[in-house]
């Protein structure tokens, strides 16, 4: 049985939730050895009425810093939710509750995690983070301080439980949501986000770029119990009506403002997109693939100056210190197909980001920084070495990658495999693709596909990288198959509803629940109940008798290998 | 536009089969540029009516070799199709056309393909293969002389259309199909070959082990245009009603005998599960998941004997010679979970599996090794180590592996993933593993699922691997997505039905088809467009003038960035 446990975390005077999966006991030579229950990690959040919001959790933690203070804020105008001729056609509803006012630096800055853990102080943000991923507050601490790890997490959205980003922890898994002109409305978008976080979610990117951006965006972050990251350029274009020549350092800085104090966690900054790499993209099979990219790209040659980005950098940093908000350093000039991957323009941008990850945490400001993209297998790993040396360890947040350029409609699984080397070799938080990915928007539906295939990849990541406890969750399974516990099957999947209904296809009665056999064999002969047979026979005990009275016994016990339902087993895989 | 065309094969007096892709032009600065067609391997066979089967392609080139001659064959009876209760329970029709009479070796023996290409000549199957592969025959011949690759070819498959299993080549992909005691009819079965050799499978397996188990084969064999595997312990049980201690070398022996004459082109055989190695296999979390494994583990226990399939090896190899079978050395003792990885028992298996890959290549037969099962991904890289190490290079073939165990309903995806490492480590040919793993037999939907899992991740290793060829595809979808080339970009893909749906879902009219937008962005800002405006100014070309009047240049030629539809482009990627 599934339920949803919260674990005391004395420091933060709050409970860290879980998913605590409740087992049968094993069958035991005196009768049944009880199995303990295994907590998993937990994203789903509380829960409560999407027009009501979740539940201030982190406010008190912050208030009691005493670093910040309300303010009345930037005011907030139509011209927020997008450009005119959008906005005309919008019937976006408000969100009901009256916004709490916004909360910023009272006086010195920074007001980060990162500032806290260089002080050596282990924040509520960062006990509750220890408990979650079960180490000791140092490590978070010492990780965080380093700039190893990061803690998202905005003054101005004490609803997220707070998690951590860095490659000593479990990796962790992004997924987008987000309108656009031709697609969703608010009410999807927040069951998109519930869908994700249901499944898994770490952080959501809000990516709307279509109407009621702002409000669209407040539903979001006052709905989300995860981090909520998102690409500021892109409501800075709509403030401009697309034009991207006519953005501006004001219009941009405006905008990271606008939504620093609505809450958002994480910002994708493309700064290191700089005038001099744009032509290294001519030559390539497909250019330049990143939307914030391709803008500032637009910006650099029709001024024929510096992206703004990077000759305000300083500025910025100065701007996300007040709230907490952490950089997402973007990759631009990212690779869109394999015959790109780990080009010059590729390489050159990564190692400006380098430069601006140093710059951000002289400002106190947390920092990660994504990667690619479209690369073959057996250029993933280079990205990671690349990328820890030149950027100095921030953690890497990478959008899958695809391995392949051949599947579009199954992207989730030509990136899901690039995803789980990458994650292996050191990446930190995964951006899942899916399976609409080159096609259209994602709907619910591939939220939950593109979902699944990252806890994948995320997980057979921990488990390659032997993260403490990550294997366990396998064992409990496997075990539990191998005893035809079925129920604990279903109740310790990934995806316990799927793994149910697939069982339910073909054999549907209560009583295959508790059958020692499936379909794949039927009640006839099935391997593990001969594995079953080998063990009580005491076959692998060190002081058994010889094998010779062993077969005897095995004989004489009615080894019939076909058996009746009830008395035989299910195979695990198909083949052979 | 897709369409099937023959390559001729003077040396085979055939032709070869490839899906061509014919493109539309790109454009360029002088008006269109053709793009030339692109050919694409092809598994889905000529087709025809199920009741009559496919033609007998291969009977000329048997015959002509001059070393089988027609026999009578054993006897077929109402035994061969399972246990008494179920053939009681059996409405299974016989394949309507009468059976050909079967061919085995008129005196000496081998008639292999490895017996021909020692001798240094290279048969038409090897002259078809090299066509398809794109290879020169004469590295064909050498592989398989080698025992680096094997070409499986009964001379009573005639249907089938040759291929090759070998590092050297493209990585393969086995679809298992097959009924059990709960589920599935012929026409299912047949159904299921048809939607795997469709959707790529370069050979296909029936596993049956339910009732009409030798009608079921014979109608997969007349119909399939690829090779069949087969387990013959699964039937050989069968005939023993399900008592694996009744099992006998001459049981099986007849069974290898009626599936050989049927045209079986290759058979698992768990020759290397030694009866000391059973013990090993006790502290196991999930003992033996082999089913071939297992039945033979209970019989080296019930009788305290050695496993007859390895005292009789050599017989073994005597009549596979006479069809030219080749041989799956199954792994028996493989891993069923991620915690049983690597272990004694798998590895010591191995080894044995090595001693009698030589055994075999004595005899003249083909060889290749089964390998893993479940490994997580740290470990996956030494099993093609290893395999390839103590089998001589013998064409590994490994069951995905699962990279982890707690996603069932989704092991096509934690199997892909290590699918895809351990091709690239050299692994020859994977056998897929379908959603319903662990839970049930898979339908016609899971083939195709599992299909284009395991075609992505052969294709990913292929690509990684440098294979000649393989990332021409890659390259073709990509430039076609870069121009906005939808429908080559749907007919390109892997699975061009869906491509095309997910499209359609978001802007289903038929102009959408030719925007340069798609509903991720919309038509309002596209990543791809200002590429192409990049593109044209040029500012990539060496001798451009200086970039100072380059952006002059786009900011007169309209560089709105926000055009209306028909002037704006696609972002591929969705994330910033």
């Amino acid at each position: 049985m599934r339920s949803k446990v919260y674990v005391p975390c004395e420091a933060a005077g709050a409970g860290v939730p879980f998913v605590e999966v409740s087992l049968s006991p094993s069958p035991g030579p005196n009768g049944p050895v009880a199995n303990p229950a295994l907590r998993l990690y937990d994203t789903s959040g509380p829960g409560s009425d999407p027009e009501r919001g979740l539940p201030a959790l982190r406010r008190p933690w912050v208030l009691a810093r005493g670093d910040v203070e309300e303010v009345e804020g930037r005011p907030v105008s139509a011209r927020d939710d997008g450009r005119a001729v959008a906005r005309g056609a919008l019937s976006a509803e408000a969100f009901p509750a009256a916004p709490a006012k916004p909360l910023r630096a009272a006086g010195v800055t920074p007001v980060t995690q990162l500032h806290y853990a260089r002080q050596g102080v282990v924040t509520p943000e960062m006990a509750f983070v220890a408990v979650r991923e079960g180490v000791e507050p140092e490590l978070v601490r010492a990780e965080v301080a380093a700039g190893r790890a990061i803690v998202p997490a905005n003054v101005n959205h004490p609803e997220s439980e707070p998690m951590v980003i860095g490659k000593r922890f479990l990796t962790k898994v992004n997924a987008n949501i987000g309108n656009s002109a031709v697609s969703s409305s608010i009410a999807e978008e927040v069951e998109k986000l519930r869908w994700a976080t249901h499944f898994g979610a770490d952080t959501v990117m809000d990516l709307s770029t279509g109407p009621a951006i702002h409000t669209t965006r407040e539903w979001i972050i006052r709905n989300s119990p995860v981090p909520i990251g998102t690409v500021p350029i892109y409501q800075a274009l709509e403030k401009v009506d697309g034009r991207a020549d006519a953005l501006s350092w004001e219009v941009y800085r405006d905008t990271v403002i606008e939504q620093a104090e609505q809450g958002v966690d994480y910002m994708t900054v493309h700064a290191g997109v700089l005038l001099r790499y744009v032509p290294m993209t001519v030559q390539r099979v497909t250019g330049i693939v990143s939307r914030g990219g391709s803008i500032m790209a637009a910006w650099c040659l029709a001024h024929h100056e510096e992206n703004f980005l990077y000759t305000h950098f300083e500025e910025l940093c100065q701007v996300l210190a007040v709230y907490d908000v952490a950089f997402s350093l973007g990759d631009g000039l990212r690779p869109g197909s394999v015959a790109d991957a780990n080009d010059e323009a590729q390489l050159s941008e990564l190692a400006t980001l380098g430069e601006l990850t140093e710059i951000a945490w002289r400002h106190g400001v947390q920092v990660m920084v994504e990667g690619p993209g479209h690369v073959p297998l057996q250029k993933v790993a280079e990205n990671v070495m690349l990328q820890q040396q030149l950027c100095h360890e921030a953690p890497f947040y990478t959008l899958g990658p695809l391995t392949t350029d051949v599947a579009p409609g199954y992207d989730h699984i030509t990136s899901a495999i690039g995803a789980a080397v990458i994650a292996m070799a050191g990446t930190a938080m995964l951006c899942y693709v899916t399976p609409k990915e080159h096609l259209g928007l994602p709907d619910r539906d591939d939220v939950r596909a593109g979902m699944v295939a990252y806890k994948i990849a995320a997980h057979a990541a921990d488990v390659a990288k032997g993260h403490p406890g990550a294997q366990a969750w396998d064992d409990a399974l496997s075990k539990a198959r191998f005893e035809f516990r079925w129920e604990d099957q279903f109740d310790l999947a990934l995806d316990p509803e799927t793994a149910r209904s697939y069982h339910d296809e073909t054999l549907p009665a209560e009583p295959a629940k508790t059958a020692h056999f499936c379909s794949m064999c039927g009640p006839k002969f099935c391997s593990m109940r001969i594995s079953h047979d080998i063990r009580a026979m005491g076959v692998g005990d060190p002081v058994a008798v010889g094998l010779r009275s062993k077969a005897d016994e095995f004989r004489d016990g009615g080894n019939e290998i076909y058996r009746q339902v009830g008395a035989v087993g299910s195979a695990p895989l198909g083949a052979s």
